[in-house]
């Protein structure tokens, strides 16, 4: 893995993240393919829209299909037919996601899975990081403890001592491991609290880890809050490591920490919200469900370029929600993922253009 | 409409068929698109597996989004974004499908429409049409009564002579409409019974329709008694006009009814199994949800050349069923479309190749 900054406007970073054979400009989105998909689409469909790094969900696809058989086929990317870059997560998240029926130690977690007829799945640093080189990751996660907010003091300093621990035992594996295939990446904690998340990356920049992730925002705070942790702690990340902003790509979320600082990001809101009828356009979001747009013969974004705006209407694309059409939720997905990396290239191009200042 | 057969093997005829500035050439199959959408393909991908001619259906199109809606766009291609030829059905056959929540009289059908909230939907041999023109069909379909096999002789006289009343309607219709847009085709019943589909055709042969459908049948019935009954029937239709069985779509009847003289067909198997997890193969159906395709690196079908089998394995496209991933229901509909258009195109390169006889 190969990372440079080319360009920087204020705090906004313009740069070149070269890894899995792939070439990737950022500030860049990542598309989520929980399992294995691109929800609706095929991995040509995703190409062509311009994403070259995509994310696949570690606890996920170790259920279903396992990593047995993904590994059987020579890893994730081969296995879907994914011909860019994969970075997974290491089912930190899903700490905070699936909290029911999960419980967490000092070693690891143990999650009941009821997708799989309720065996006991469990993750520890370094069978979370043995499972994402199964997977044939370009750039793999560290276990990390994702606490919910709001927590108290006492629950976030725990997570964030784990979080920490399990960043060692991952240093440790990946000296040891003969070969841990991709790069791995860090992942900071600590909440809304600024004093703990600067302690969590201090203890974290002496692992050297390529890249640097922070974990546990947008997990339901307001955004004001979030921009104004990171704010205060992004000043302190390595000027010369891509910064993963993980779980975050709601349109304005996107702009305003590219102004911060961030480099990447990852989100499935805007596959998900496709498929619950929500189109992104660049005068806000849409509703393709109701009514007004029975008749309308509009593209579902009247000022967008993309495929799915320049041959649907939005009473085409509202007739197939209206009668559960599998296409509509295709159309919609096809649509956001254009909306978001278009506006993430639109980020570039004014970093790109900035005469404020130049790395 | 033009129609010319440019060549006969036995009974079987290579045709072409020229409509809605598209030429196809027959034996064909049209996938069916009920609600304006091959479900899961956006019609470019319908275009590219080398369809030219698709069915969308007058009865569920016009509850939802309504003949309205679609004529303000100027018909259903355009709503839809298709650019090759439509024909659409009458509506007589949802008088066998639906024959729960319709009441027939000798003037035309009622349905109570549970997916409209309980509207009342009133169909006419004359209404049937009128709502076709709207649609923007190349060609239409007159309303017939299609009934359930086994019949009382009775019962399947009195849907045979409704039929024969519906037809001299539609033919009226014709003459006395300004624009009647696209062609219209007959359509004979008669069930199982030979001397009552004679009569049927004898009375439809007259009325001048540019195609003849044959309908009613492929309703449940054995294969071999539906092939006995078109052995009997068929060279009684007329040799210059296309001879369109409907509702069949099965590999072996395909092949089994273009040897007996049919030139056009339709069938929701091929995409409806497909969704299913019902992969069509040289070597027969097979059934991707098994668990034996778990770790199989074959393509879904090992001999097909289409872009789904070049891509994925039966592993993969397992996973997606697996896990409801609406994706795995596209590419099972994208395969199965390839090989059934490829097996027709087998059909007809028999017949071109054909040195028994031609026309």
């Amino acid at each position: 893995m190969k990372f440079e900054v080319l360009k920087t406007c204020g705090r906004a970073r313009l740069g070149k993240l070269t890894i899995g054979g792939q070439v990737i400009e950022t500030p860049a989105f990542m598309p989520v393919g929980t399992l294995g998909t691109i929800r609706t689409l095929e991995p040509q469909e995703v190409q062509e829209l311009g994403y070259r790094l995509i994310l696949g969900n570690t606890y996920h696809l170790s259920l279903r299909p396992g990593a047995d058989v993904i590994a059987r086929f020579g890893g994730l990317k081969k296995f879907m037919g994914w011909p860019g870059a994969l970075l997974t997560d290491s089912g930190g998240f899903q700490i905070f996601s699936l909290s029911k029926i999960r419980t967490v130690d000092d070693d690891g977690v143990t999650f009941s899975a009821p997708e799989d007829g309720g065996r006991i799945h469990r993750l520890t640093p370094e069978s979370a990081l043995e499972i994402q080189a199964r997977l044939g990751s370009d750039i793999a996660m560290v276990l990390d403890e994702c606490p919910a907010l709001p927590a108290e003091s006492a629950d976030l300093e725990r997570a964030v001592m784990r979080t920490i621990s399990w960043a060692r035992r991952s240093a440790d594996w990946i000296h040891r491991a003969a070969d841990p295939a991709g790069a791995v990446f860090g992942i900071t904690q600590g909440g809304l609290d600024v004093g703990m998340r600067k302690r969590c990356l201090d203890e974290l920049i002496p692992l050297d880890f390529p890249g640097l992730a922070i974990g546990g925002l947008s997990v339901g705070e307001p955004s004001e809050q979030m921009y104004e942790v990171l704010d205060r702690i992004l000043p302190d990340y390595p000027a010369d490591r891509p910064r993963y902003l993980m779980g975050v790509g709601a349109p304005g979320d996107l702009e305003t920490c590219v102004r911060l600082g961030v480099d990447l990001f990852d989100c499935v809101l805007p596959t998900r919200n496709a498929r619950r009828g929500q189109i992104l356009t660049r005068s806000g979001p849409v509703n393709i469900r109701n009514s007004e747009h029975a008749h309308s013969e509009a593209p579902p974004d009247p000022v967008c370029p993309c495929r799915v705006c320049a041959v649907y209407s939005r009473a085409y694309l509202r007739h197939l929600f209206h009668c559960d059409e599998i296409l509509g939720l295709k159309l919609a997905t096809y649509h956001n993922l254009y909306f978001i990396a278009d506006l993430m290239k639109g980020l570039r191009d004014g970093i790109r253009s900035c005469i404020e200042n130049s790395a």
